[in-house]
């Protein structure tokens, strides 16, 4: 994430906050952000969401996400909010959610999603 | 949905549940209820909750839907809530969730989907 | 699916097809075939064609699928065909078609959907 | 998409290919595309085939999408195809297929999902 300028924000149990401020590279000529900038960081607060209820030596990787773009990705950043909804053994699910935030902290919902994440669990050292 | 045996249980403007009884018609030899019953109400929860927030003359269709199915849906009866989460002049988004409800009230998530729906308007009179 | 009325009509490695004929159960006043049964037969195809590339004593559950409604679903039956689109040794990935079907044949395409299971492997014996 | 490296390969009335080179911006430490850009270019490529339908002074924008991620996107370049399986005079749904190409020209399917794209009409200039 870290080549698109984005940085978590806030980590809880289950949950991850993942803000990207405006610039060139992830914004269209009009100021609204990439779809593809969007989804990265709504896949990775889900990534991440799902990875801080794993136990060591278990590493994440997402199966699939479904996502429904609302508005136009506007704002001095944006930030995805990656919710687990249901820890199993294997598979994680996790609400996406992503905001518009201007520089005054308006928010508005910009994408809603969805996604299945699988556990890989390393080989014990 | 009334073929099925399922009934409207709480409807707010946005919002609408649906319960559907455990009947033979619904579920397997093992008492769970089929996907499709569970698909079944929690796409007619949804399509409930976005009418609410409709003009008079405003029919709904569901566009697509995604739907994870978390846990085997059991209980004496299945509860889908449908939330509206967008509603534009055209598509409406809606969260789907649907429980499994024991007889002493406890509450399990089984299945977590969204909905995307369009707004058709018939012509007036 | 028996309990629906549905069969199915086509087993090929990889590939199942399934046939739901019209009957009050499963069809509206105006004839159309219920989103519920649609589905229902669409994630039925799926898991089956699933399940023919797995070894014995392996069973399939539906992880999640999405769902396009295309048009309405009309016809004297209508047919649902799940073909494997990635075969892991875990997590399968189908996608799912069905179409409404006319006396004469006329097929039309009626949703288009695409679907993650998971593989279960009993204990043996 | 300019800004990824992106470019389209490929036009046809109902499908449009875009490659998107291996380069640092797109890629991780191992070489595997980032998945924002594999979503990214699967996204643009639904949205240029629905467009090549649609009548002059339409533009479209992606409703939803759901993408299954098949495999780790290694290759000198990824190939997203974008094919229209259904127009209608408001929505039109895609399917959408990315794979890694490798310098021998081996295709192997790393992505896999479907999206649903709306036309918004210019007013007549």
């Amino acid at each position: 994430m870290s080549h698109l300028g984005a940085r978590i924000s806030h980590i809880a149990p289950g949950r991850v906050h993942i803000v990207l401020p405006a610039r060139p590279e992830v914004t269209q000529q009009n100021g609204f952000f990439h779809a593809g900038a969007t989804s990265a960081i709504a896949d990775s607060a889900g990534g991440y969401a799902a990875y801080t209820l794993f136990p060591e030596n278990a590493d994440v990787l997402t199966v699939e996400y479904k996502v429904n773009l609302l508005a136009p990705a506007t704002g001095d950043h944006i930030e995805a909010v990656g919710t687990v909804i249901r820890s199993g053994r294997t598979l994680t699910v996790c609400q996406l959610e992503v905001f518009g935030v201007q520089g005054d902290g308006e928010r508005k919902p910009v994408a809603h999603g969805q996604q299945t994440l699988i556990r890989l669990d390393r080989p014990a050292g």
